[in-house]
């Protein structure tokens, strides 16, 4: 992995993944108690930066392993990311979906053009599944986030975090990625080491979910207790990933964890100051910035709002809850 | 009103406003039946499309002028506009607000820096209190829309459409304009007939409030029969501008007309497509988008969603009422 990767995937995403805005609000800076820049991933295509990595690897095969297709496990963002980027390349997408997973998260993904295969969680193994489709097909597997193409295409947003801080004038910030398995987290700090190495990468995570916030602490990888049952369900996994634990162990700056109700507040105060939809996983970076402060260097802070594929109730409970 | 002007006051306001941008979803497509692309001036600063104007309008005055400070009648987005174009020009300003304006929105002006004086609707001439209150300190007055370096800064919109839609290569669009006193729509009018003079600009309006739409048909200024009792707050005028009215009656298309029920279900659209904040008035151009097919002539159709300053209640019931 090295920043040529990423910039050769900017030049494939070019014209098709959407260059996001950085928006900020006076009333952010005044709770933050600093400037704070919002990178808003929702607004990319599908609703979340995980249409980044799905173009960058599908564009990566070569035309004769694309022409066959490709495959990826996901019941949410990753999903939606690589039936989109495949579709445009007029390719076949196959995604693996527990068959609990929600109706609507499925409708999206076949409405994608998808073929969606349900298999049920209890009684099925999804890897010999996978592993079934992708050799009578000769499908490519597109891993969510341990996947050199993948981190090359999530790195593409800290290109766009670097010109934007340059345009901005801002040299001291932390900048907190919203993180599950670290693609987007390593594949920003990659890019800013190369082209802003004065700006501070620090994962965010939600409270009992915290492995990446651990591994750093302990310098391995450490596990999650458990990998269900949190709000922020895009952003949970079991554990970082083999190639992007260790660019984070070099890169970044000590974890920052916020709990739930800090994620739900937080996506509350984008609505109402930002006019943009967060999901629970992709509010953690501004509930970080907006309620650790105390544990935030920079003079400034900037943040990924990572995604904003939510359900009307839980979004419309946040803004009961956490009126702004 | 020429480009000219729209041109000045893009170059006054680089650097200050955002360019905001073009979004777009493939659902919203299969629902209109064909392209949709969103500008979403919801992301503006201040949370809708009137900061452009009142940095134009402040940012045009001479410097002895402007450092008496400016005044404003409004109970919204153009109250919250001036107020932070003011700020930043380090200048006083004063809103004058109905006692009985939104807590929030008050609150929001006034924390915005702006200096704001509450009248009784019922007993006070607001009028008078605005004449007494410039003439005392010498303040100008900043109009919502029937003011040139107004609509100049609220035209920026359409050269940026018009750059987004040369980049798009969309040359046959209808541009559905959400429209009140006619400030945004007739800007966005002139922008195009310099810059895109084969996209067709149409208002669009709500129920009950469609002034506009009534004197683009008749050919002369109509009045609303009531100005109050819309979820469509922030476009609810008694009737167009003497100023827009020409313009638009030259340069416009029919106008559109939607239901408020409409309206709120394109608000949901957009949280759930676009991940984006709709106020009820910000979605009538999407609105007709969706559910106006018929009445749109383009193979595309670019439309404005202008502002999201909206309660966290009303759109928790726009969602529950239109899951998407």
């Amino acid at each position: 992995m090295n920043i040529d990767m990423i910039d050769a995937a900017a030049q494939r995403l070019r014209g098709h993944a959407r260059r996001t805005p950085m928006l900020s609000s006076p009333f952010l800076d005044a709770i933050a108690g600093r400037r704070v820049y919002v990178k808003a991933e929702c607004l990319q295509h599908t609703g979340s930066f995980k249409f980044r990595g799905g173009w960058s690897a599908v564009s990566a095969l070569s035309p004769d392993i694309r022409s066959k297709g490709v495959i990826a496990f996901s019941s949410g963002n990753h999903a939606q990311g690589v039936a989109l980027a495949a579709r445009e390349h007029g390719i076949t997408a196959v995604i693996i979906m527990p068959s609990d997973a929600p109706r609507m998260k499925i409708d999206n993904t076949r409405a994608l053009g998808a073929e969606v295969v349900l298999y049920d969680r209890a009684g099925e193994d999804r890897d010999v599944l996978g592993a079934r489709l992708s050799g009578e097909r000769g499908l490519t597997l597109i891993k969510p986030f341990d996947e050199p193409q993948v981190i090359a295409g999530q790195g593409t947003t800290g290109l766009e975090i670097a010109e934007d801080a340059a345009a901005l004038g801002i040299k001291n910030a932390d900048v907190i990625v919203c993180c599950g398995g670290g693609g987007l987290t390593s594949g920003i700090a990659l890019a800013l080491e190369a082209r802003a190495p004065s700006l501070r990468v620090r994962p965010a995570e939600p409270e009992g979910f915290d492995d990446v916030a651990r591994s750093l602490a302990s310098g391995r990888i450490e596990r999650n207790p458990r990998t269900s049952g949190s709000l922020c369900d895009a952003i949970i996994t079991p554990q970082p990933g083999d190639l992007t634990f260790p660019i984070l162990h070099r890169l970044c700056g000590p974890g920052l964890v916020v709990s739930e109700d800090e994620a739900l507040h937080a996506m509350s105060l984008a609505f109402a100051r930002l006019k943009v939809v967060a999901e629970p996983g992709g509010a953690v970076a501004l509930a970080a910035a907006l309620f650790r402060k105390g544990e935030i260097e920079g003079e400034a802070v900037i943040v990924t709002i990572s995604g904003g594929n939510v359900d009307g109730e839980i979004f419309a409970q946040a803004l009961d809850r956490f009126p702004a």
